[in-house]
């Protein structure tokens, strides 16, 4: 991208930051963890990494939130990168009709969950993530791939968060504990559930995350996370079923892949040309980012970054 | 019943244990728990205790086997007889479409369990049997009712039975953590779950079986365990959803309420005329005794206590 | 029953009708078609045929309604006696846990729907009540068996209400092209419809019903209709599944099998002792009549016929 | 594409169909209708149209097959036109779990489909297509724009192929009495089905089909059939369930959005380069072409077309 269109992108960036501080529709912030209850509704911030290697920012991109399942997509990153296609006998790639934590999907589906967005197949990838079932680091080898695929060590987990999911992870204990009866579990649920929600709880800003992003977008400079054919693999999941419920209204409006958290937080790839972060935590009906999803439908049409 | 009639059907009996015992078809026993595993499938016993008193057996009615399932009954009547109809806000009173085991079905009715013998309904019923969560003697008032039911102090737990049960209880885990998300729990689940394995690990015998099922057959000596009323609710729930799916089968083709167990156990009610317990291990495609309900069926046609 | 019985039972019905007549929650008269929608909600009536061969009856026990719903227990015995067990073969004979309508459990369950009297087994026994496909006089052999058992040759269709249902009968076209396509219909969607509308559409006021009733009572006089043991068969279906997703309750707090009408009528019977027809417009949640379940209710007690 | 460019990928194009025509493992041919049930499984056909405008093709591309479910994409193309957003009050934009031709779904959904591609929204589409509910000539419309947008007269409709679904099209008219009974169809179900049958029998070949695909592809030249915006919102709809529940497993291997159909025929398009028709009869467990699916993800590999 040339100067010239460096610069035109960054004013839309800080005009679209304008119009959604403004914005008076915000959604509603997540409630069922204190810690996500109380975080301010009016904020939101963009943060867009470039193929030639730029990065450009606007509003609260500096400021940290809980990624939560956007981390679905490292530790799929990871399980993939060790097991391969073998990952895909544990957990489908097909979209899913249910909600994000629905027992009933897994049990029609006879123990093996749609697919790794969907919180039974994150349990699995999680599982199948970690090297043996007494794998002392689970989470030291995800920390570590983060911070290298974002060039930044200072990325850690809020283990209030942590804790405080834990507490009430009774729906996640139930799918873990079907898994486990149908034995696509090898961890115990407990430990496993204690990593998961450690998982869910890392904290990053847009600026972190839109870098954590590029091994996805087929750079050159992140072939050494994972390997560009998994990397698309990724990509054409993400565009599947990254948005839950509204995966279809997401990849139809926006148009190209992304994963959201119900922190608030939305990684989305631009394969080829972005990786880009964008975090307002407002939620909408389907749980995502309300302002956030809204932002990328507008960067989508400035840009012409439709995949389609 | 007079003499005579008593004589006719203790013959019956005899020549009913003498059909049993030679059937070439007697239906797998339950596998997924050693101890059950491992029993003699060419065992069958029946005892039939009446309004006038007595007690008239045969084949293997003192041999003792694990009465699963069918502890369920007793877990119920006591809930029942401490809360009255609230425990219907918790627990439905409807039959069933799905396995006994189906977490589908408990998502589908937000967490309420159909019935008290689904086992979701089951773990609801144990829940409200106890006094308060900090309960101490959960399952001795279980075993004061039975014992007292039965008018035998020697009825007794298999520990062995409830703690290789407690192993492998994954799918009761998954069901209880789902009610315990929908608030429809109030004991920790490891806890209930030890309590409800306990309770399922209960052994007795048939004649010991039959003697604890006078309670709910309408007999005037046993309206100190449960009013009438309630006990006749019991047997309709029984009729409806006492077989798992083969609950309409065995309404059809027996026509009195009854209760299985996995171990292959039935208590049968005929109400106003007799409590009945016949057993023999090996299982139908229901999971219910195979040549227990047969036995079953030819009582009920040659005493004509179908109650319809 | 003696003399001074019989008046005491006549009291209770006299005075059961003026409790009823009363009642200020008379729940919401069928909607869905222009003749059931305008009629008068305050009307109850009911009539009861006892095995001695007498009749009482109190209310508006000889205004004519529609039978809807309660035409299933009439082709069913047809069918029935017709086909033996082989009807099995077609029609479950197990509970339901969805409404009357619902095209799920007939996908879930193959084309086999789980008991005659959700729609859908309705109309596997009404194309299984004909002779052949070609069958002319369909609904002849049906008015006759319902004349013949009610002992009155003046009971007809009312054609305005048929035609009205046929013509807005969507959801039971997809049904029976449901069950067309899985080769469990021989008739044409449209003939058998036809018929199937005609059906509900009969009219008998609680006199005639409870009289055509006798025949599932294992009255002496009945059996030419049907041999006993099917009579029998028919009453345990009607206790698990004569009230759609009311049948456990309808057991639970009645105790005796029944099969209601969307236009009011309740048909029950106690083995042995009664044929009753109840019939108050008025529908609870369920689609049941709601006085005339809560009539139901305080004749069971009164009497104690409930079976358990 | 330059000169050299063309001519590589024809080089590839001509060892891709001597590869598919010697492949052992060919997939069922469909074997409900009679007309597809005798096409010879050991065809095989490729044609792509490029943005600079030449057509490539290899194998039996200049013979005829039946286009099946791919009409789908042309319907839903003037629905959307017709109608745009509003179009999605009638049918949702989601991914499905279910047989293209489930009623679970439908009834879950309460009547609206997931999207357009399962049978029951290309009901509704073709429902929407048309001008009014006694529309003339609905077929025209749609022929006039498969023959416009291929740029080719001779197009037509196999009438024995949509006599012979009509004939057996229950489950079609299964779906459609139940969008009925929802309001969602305001044509009726008869002549809605006689449309949707021969809409499916059109009859095109690989290269008719390829440039019939060009207005997809966001070429020039195709704009004034359909803005490209909702060109798009096709292609992403193409990509989430164009493949039935092979929909995940293609955007994963292929990599761009594509539309089968039960002939054999994939329609594909990669925006902005190709838009691209296989054929061959034989199918994989999904429903979708085995061959025409691997001939994409060669083609895909070789040319680096994934969107991802």
């Amino acid at each position: 991208m040339g100067h010239a269109a460096l610069e035109t992108l960054q004013g839309f960036l800080v005009g679209l930051d304008a119009r959604m501080k403004r914005a008076h529709k915000r959604g509603r912030v997540a409630h069922y963890i204190p810690q996500l209850a109380s975080v301010d509704v009016h904020q939101f911030g963009i943060s867009v990494c470039l193929a030639s290697g730029e990065r450009l920012s606007a509003g609260d991109a500096a400021t940290p939130f809980s990624i939560q399942s956007i981390s679905k997509v490292f530790s799929l990153a990871i399980a993939l990168g060790r097991h391969g296609d073998r990952l895909w006998k544990r957990v489908g790639k097909e979209p899913s009709n249910y909600t994000f934590n629905s027992v009933i999907e897994l049990e029609q589906e006879g123990g093996k969950p749609r697919n790794p967005f969907v919180n039974a197949g994150a349990l699995v990838t999680t599982d199948a993530m970690l090297d043996a079932p007494d794998a002392g680091g689970g989470l030291d080898r995800l920390m570590d791939f983060v911070r290298t695929a974002a060039g930044d060590d200072r990325i850690s987990i809020d283990e209030q968060v942590a804790a405080s999911e834990y507490r009430t992870a009774y729906r996640n204990f139930s799918l873990a504990y079907f898994l486990r009866s149908c034995g696509n579990l090898h961890m115990e649920c407990e430990r496993l559930l204690q990593i998961y929600c450690r998982q869910c709880a890392i904290t990053m800003n847009c600026e972190q995350l839109a870098s954590a992003g590029r091994f996805l977008a087929g750079f050159d400079s992140a072939a050494h996370l994972l390997n560009p054919a998994q990397a698309r693999s990724i990509n054409a999941l993400m565009l599947l079923a990254g948005h839950y419920d509204g995966s279809g209204d997401f990849a139809y409006s926006v148009g190209f892949p992304g994963k959201s958290g119900v922190g608030g937080g939305i990684l989305a790839v631009v394969p080829g040309h972005a990786s880009i972060a964008v975090w307002s935590p407002g939620l909408n009906a389907f749980g995502n980012s309300l302002l956030g999803t809204r932002a990328l439908q507008e960067l989508s049409e400035f840009t012409g970054w439709s995949v389609f």
